[in-house]
């Protein structure tokens, strides 16, 4: 692919995209209403991945800042937001939406999750991993308060925004188009779409 | 063991002990400095294990709250908190400490940590899990602020201030009482101690 060339996540669906150490990748909220739940694992290793814990860590931060460094289980560089060219609401603290929350959700069976979305992107380039780790999610926003709540309200993202994120090693990263229909976190109108990517 | 049993979680340690549904353990900070990174692996499954990510989740909480359910990375209840004999004070925001973070605090090779003591007290059970999940740390004090940042202070726990578990199904439980002896996170003394559980 060109580094030009504009990248779709399809709604509901996920993306692998392989990045050498030094590249950029510039992800837009195409809509301004989609979550996108986001994974790196190391290409020499896919044991070592992108930790939400380990990036707590290092930074001493809870919420996702400027020029953060993500960092690996090993607590390696991964990735660095390099520009943030959105309100700069991005969430730390959920996990992936799996089966089983849709299954609480009262949801039928086979409802898209950005859990089966990670390993079906990853199986598509041949990849494989056991575990699903906690995700970045891009553009989620998950309020919270002094006493121990957090919820779940729209993106603040309006339609374009992006953020640059630089790889600091080889790596795979994965996107998930959150498939999320029943809360609204992907907008009041709860309606999962594309976004998409380029290289760059 | 008889249920009154007094054991010992060695200060710089960890322990593996095996609980049934229904079982409840209390967990003592002998000292009110200590803190103790906490996993939780299903007896059937070790793939199934306790997760900080789902239990925010399903909580809708951040933050340790009373009577709190812990769940695993399949959203099961794993354990329940039933009583919290401490200020209740408890993070679920940090990582294990790991040879990497001690290596980064200019400590030298060899340094006890809260991620080798889970293996460790795995493979004393005949037991082997490869990933490190993110620990459930209590008594561990790390306030926040609105802003975004995270800090790590001594515990506000007492001597003999204890928490009692309760299993929600068959599963190992892991104890390591953190060898962290360059922040405060074990006191303002920074001296790790012992600490204890008895069934029941």
């Amino acid at each position: 692919m060109s580094p030009d060339d504009l990248q779709t996540i399809p709604a509901r669906s996920g993306r692998a995209q392989r990045l050498e150490a030094g590249q950029s990748i510039t992800v837009i909220n195409t809509h301004g209403t989609q979550v996108l739940d986001t994974w790196a694992f190391a290409a020499g290793d896919l044991g070592e991945y992108l930790s939400m814990e380990h990036t707590r860590s290092v930074n001493s931060r809870w919420l996702v800042g400027p020029g953060m460094v993500f960092v690996s289980t090993k607590r390696r560089p991964m990735l660095t937001l390099v520009e943030d060219r959105s309100p700069g609401v991005h969430d730390m603290l959920l996990p992936a939406c799996s089966p089983e929350i849709y299954r609480e959700l009262g949801c039928a069976d086979g409802h898209a999750s950005c859990q089966n979305n990670l390993h079906t992107a990853l199986a598509a380039v041949g990849l494989a991993v056991p575990i699903t780790p906690a995700p970045l999610n891009l553009f989620m926003n998950v309020p919270i308060t002094a006493d121990g709540a957090l919820d779940r309200v729209p993106p603040t993202a309006r339609p374009g925004d992006a953020v640059v994120l630089r790889a600091e090693m080889p790596l795979w990263i994965v996107f998930s188009a959150c498939p999320q229909d029943v809360t609204p976190i992907n907008g009041a109108l709860r309606q999962p779409v594309e976004a998409h990517y380029r290289l760059g």
